[in-house]
């Protein structure tokens, strides 16, 4: 193997699949990337077993080859080095790479293409006609404003994933851990109109919306094959399992209506929840809303420190309500929408709150009540 | 106690102190900070037994009082807090102060005054007139060069310290881990032409750096009283004991010829070093450096993950010449130094460098080489 590359477009593919390498790992393997050539493209890969990443990128290719690299070696020289072309020479009898560029040089001992599991290579056996084709921002936008509300991966539980509902024309996504739940519907261009249901660890979307945020495509192709999800785009591809079981049937548990809905500015609500965090019990983190006379009242105490207090403009004028939240779910949900409003559906103080922007119906978060 | 103040200046003084408040210590009101009123000023205080802080500013006070309050928590608010003036109003009945401004209202758990051990106040016992009165620049600048080389403060050894002479015109500062040495002479004004000999704990000179970049003073009062040190500005005070113990003969120490003098860019050996250490091997961190016909070569290898090597331009034109160095001694001294060049002196492999800044002859860090 022996190719010369940019620095700059090598370092952003290091980083595009490094931080999904396992280090300290069982097999050392995973803790490297795999590099190839193929025609004038260097392809980089990676796996933790559950998800793998492989991207690809132009390279000056004097001698085809591969072999597997220390994933934050690489990362650490590669982006130390000046911003000149770098050259990297593999000897196929030691399996170390000499790494080249300006007056620096590199021995790197690497360890055999043939030890990193071949999860990658399967893609090929895959067709792209399968693929359902969209394009990249709804799903960037969905992914957002539902997988915070995911159940964590630790348990590789079905509520541990995002449920992704595919139409001809229509993107659906939900998350829940149990206590709150969102849900987004979003218009797309589903060009071959083909459908799916399925239920994608939140670690593989996060995962996806990394990478996005360091090649932007327009779009992305899904291809679903038995218990795995491919992502594709132009320049990267993620592989995944899917989860499996059944997702909770979320559609019941939304309220079709509330019997009061309150609007209060986001920023203003932001501030407050903030402020009144600070005296936060840490066990419980609970923070009192009390809505009167067209004021919402927030309190919060914790036993040792003492207490906290706020108040915000609503627009709400009936009696004296109090509901208590976790005000971390609330805090989620403010991070996420963009808009100027907030709106607030209730339903009595031990039914679960509807919280959306007030520019777009077609988002919700739905948030459990706690005991006052 | 009841007063108001302004957001910005009270944040600021809370900054000045609230780094040194012991979180999670056995005595619970060292994590907190001394409130204090004093006519129209605010003081506040914090203490780890070993070194006291005491800042002042001013606040409309409107009832006299002291209360300690717990620092990390203060802090927090205030940040929060919208830039709007902030009621204290102290409850001397439970130590109960309530903070108000604008819409937030917070009742936060005090600790009694009189639990809050009485460092600070001795400070009263002392006369200015006994003061050392210099400037603070050359002060932080002598700090800076010196303080990087001192042993790690857990030992409490005298070395630990950073050693501090002064004269009437001079300023000599000098810092040792026993495998470098750092020594600085600064011209300085003494208005009052006293002399002094002392080594001030390492924590202490970093504190007093840390406080002159949240407050700028032009002067700077040193007063030296047994085994304590008071460093006194227009709006701080810091008081720490010294520390006691032969400091070593560091003049000895220093080589008054060098058999070579070879002078580097000081980016491109920065830059050099920051690439081969890559390949450091992190039990020794040993690089190799070798200087032959008007080249630096730089060299480094760690037995599993491979080798590293950089070359720079020197105006050496002696012998080919080996030495190996800690490269953590030689990156400390580099980025301390404001220079385009840096001049090493050198005599032989097994005798300690000189190292400095091409611009400023008053300098110099010693590095002992390493074992080739």
């Amino acid at each position: 193997m022996l190719f010369t590359i940019d620095k700059e477009s090598l370092l952003n593919r290091i980083r595009t699949v490094e931080k999904i390498t396992v280090q300290r790992g069982i097999q050392p393997v995973l803790s490297n990337i795999l590099f190839e050539t193929e025609g004038n493209n260097l392809k980089l890969s990676a796996t933790d077993l559950d998800i793998s990443i492989t991207t690809k990128t132009t390279a000056s290719v004097q001698e085809e080859g591969k072999i597997t690299l220390p994933a934050k070696k690489i990362f650490e020289i590669v982006s130390k080095l000046p911003d000149k072309p770098i050259e990297f020479a593999l000897n196929t009898d030691n399996n170390i790479v000499t790494i080249k560029c300006g007056n620096s040089k590199f021995d790197v001992i690497g360890i055999s293409a043939e030890e990193f599991p071949n999860v990658i290579q399967n893609q090929n056996e895959i067709s792209d006609d399968e693929a359902i084709v969209i394009d990249t921002n709804p799903l960037i936008k969905s992914i957002k404003y539902t997988v915070y509300a995911a159940a964590t991966y630790q348990n590789r539980n079905v509520i541990s994933g995002v449920y992704c509902q595919i139409n001809e024309d229509n993107l659906e996504m939900a998350a829940t851990d149990g206590n709150r739940l969102t849900r987004i519907s979003e218009k797309i261009q589903n060009e071959k109109h083909k459908d799916a249901k399925i239920v994608i660890p939140s670690k593989t979307v996060n995962e996806f919306l990394r990478v996005s945020s360091i090649i932007s495509e327009d779009k992305v192709y899904l291809i679903v094959s038995g218990s795995k999800i491919i992502i594709k785009t132009n320049s990267y591809t993620i592989i995944s399992k899917l989860l499996e079981g059944q997702y909770p049937q979320y559609q019941q548990l939304i309220p079709k209506t509330t019997a009061n809905t309150v609007k209060v500015n986001k920023n203003e609500l932001s501030n407050a929840i903030d402020r009144v965090a600070c005296m936060i019990n840490e066990r419980t983190n609970v923070i009192k809303f009390i809505l009167q006379n067209g004021k919402m009242y927030l309190k919060s105490e914790t036993p040792d420190s003492g207490t906290s207090e706020d108040v915000i403009e609503t627009d709400y004028t009936g009696d004296e309500f109090k509901i208590s939240f976790n005000y971390k779910f609330i805090s989620d949900f403010i991070k996420i929408i963009d808009c100027e409003n907030a709106i607030i559906g209730l339903n009595g103080n031990q039914s679960a709150a509807i919280f959306r922007p007030d520019n777009d119906d077609d988002y919700i978060c739905l948030v459990m009540p706690l005991k006052n």
